[in-house]
């Protein structure tokens, strides 16, 4: 059985947002536990991650050394926490598995992730990321990006278009099904358009779950797993009339969605991306936490989505 | 036939080490057209890079924000750049082939090396690497890293050990085979120390030729192609008594070094690390420049070693 496990921030940086590399990899060491347990029992795993954190730190280094450094366009950024959190990964992974006596390759892949020019979300860049910038930076940052007003400063605004295709899913199909563990598409991946066929890197952000749903439907995995902070999607969150979901269908989660039972900035895009696998062929997916991972892909926990 | 090419620090950055990444894109593309030819006359390639500029540069913004944000060690450093600049040699490579009809699969693999913490070289570390600091600053670092004298400032000194193993061989072997060109092992890959099996980073730079000489016996490639400013390897170099090298067999190669014709900063390793290749199975190592690579791996130029 193959799997897309989708990583949240949590699983890498934990709850504090400036964490240390040695607090990252320490996190990270954890978060391996439950991957492990899968693998152990014969799961074929390709792994996602969130970026937000690393690519923050980023953004406001080459803030502060703009003077003397030009700063890298947003696209590279994300190609340098590939990089990084793909190293954290494979390396702790590597190790755990070593711990339990399981020699496996694992072998992260930088990815690009094809969207459309003509995407809506290029007319109005909407998601904030990286550092807060005082107002004479900001001018000279709005040359070059959007910038929008946030509490007395200005941030980045960046377009969060859809994901269309998976640059590298060959080559991670390829190592997949020779049994060798693979990290991709971190961070939503690296996002690219194309004109005639060229691939030219364009600044903006893709949903890591999106994207996680495109690379799962795009491998034909049997199951994507999208792990986040709680054990279970839940209707009426935080209010009164709180109740989880086990089971439930597509077209059911579809009409919770459209109720606004779930917020864009967190469980919204989990969501959408939790029914369009199925949709695409998928046979489930699973919404759980990282804690939960293992009992909820033998059916014990988790919010399980089906056709 | 199988083939392992590294690519010297001027493909991707051109001469000017400053390079915006405009024109480290530029010069990454063209610097694939030698490496376009070799694909359509059938090579399976696997390339390595170096990544000196791109380290200083992140190195320099660590500096400037460090007040902000924490400096993170060397080996995710080289991590950083092994995304950033396989990014751009995997999306320039894609579109060249493309441009010349070509549908190939391109990927990088985030790749550690083992180094064994025995290594002389950690008890002094000699490779000056990244910004120069003033004295104030060089103290504050001397706490971390070894500091040398540079000018009228300091510079990081870091060691430079052997590479011992490739820990993703596996993964790179299997995507060369199923055709799918690998660019791994950058900036001489991740140096990392095993203790009873688990993989630790560690703060050193890996010559990139000799882990390129590495991969390329692991994965048991027939050549290794390496890449460089000049055409051949010069026998009293720049002095009276100039003369190119064309065909060499390792123990004439092995007598010139000892002679003292190959300074260690910059051909040294290069030839170290051809005769190594050759002794270690490999048919043949070439050393030439990036535009006559294809011609050289015709034999009709550069220098070629042979056991």
């Amino acid at each position: 059985m193959k799997a897309v496990v989708a990583l949240g921030g949590n699983a890498i940086v934990g709850r504090d947002r400036r964490a240390s590399i040695e607090q990252q990899f320490s996190a990270t060491r954890k978060s391996m536990k439950s991957i492990v347990k899968m693998i152990k029992e014969g799961w074929h795993l390709v792994i996602t991650h969130g970026n937000g954190p690393q690519v923050g730190a980023i953004l406001l280094q080459q803030k502060m050394a703009r003077s003397i450094v030009p700063p890298m366009p947003l696209h590279v950024c994300v190609s340098l926490t590939q990089g990084q959190i793909g190293y954290m990964i494979q390396n702790c992974l590597i190790n755990e598995l070593k711990k339990e006596g399981i020699k496996k390759d694992v072998a992260t892949v930088i990815t690009q992730v094809i969207v459309s020019k003509h995407d809506e979300a290029f007319k109005k860049p909407t998601k904030p990321i990286g550092p807060v910038y005082g107002e004479e930076e900001a001018k000279e940052m709005m040359k070059s990006y959007t910038m929008g007003k946030y509490g007395d400063g200005y941030r980045m605004l960046v377009p969060s278009p859809e994901p269309i295709s998976i640059v590298e899913s060959e080559a991670i199909k390829n190592l997949m099904e020779a049994g060798i563990i693979v990290i991709a598409a971190g961070g939503g991946g690296i996002p690219v358009v194309a004109e005639d066929g060229i691939l030219k890197g364009i600044d903006a952000v893709i949903d890591k779950d999106l994207a996680a749903e495109k690379l799962a439907s795009q491998i034909k995995a049997d199951v994507l797993l999208i792990l986040s902070d709680v054990d279970f999607v839940y209707l009426n969150y935080g209010k009164e009339g709180q109740r989880e979901l086990k089971s439930v269908s597509a077209k059911e989660l579809e009409r919770y969605q459209k109720e606004g039972h779930f917020p864009a900035g967190s469980m919204g895009p989990k969501v959408e991306a939790a029914i369009r696998f199925v949709r695409n062929g998928g046979k489930e997916t699973i919404i759980t936490s990282i804690e939960k991972a293992w009992e909820a892909l033998n059916g014990e926990t988790g919010t399980h989505v089906h056709a």
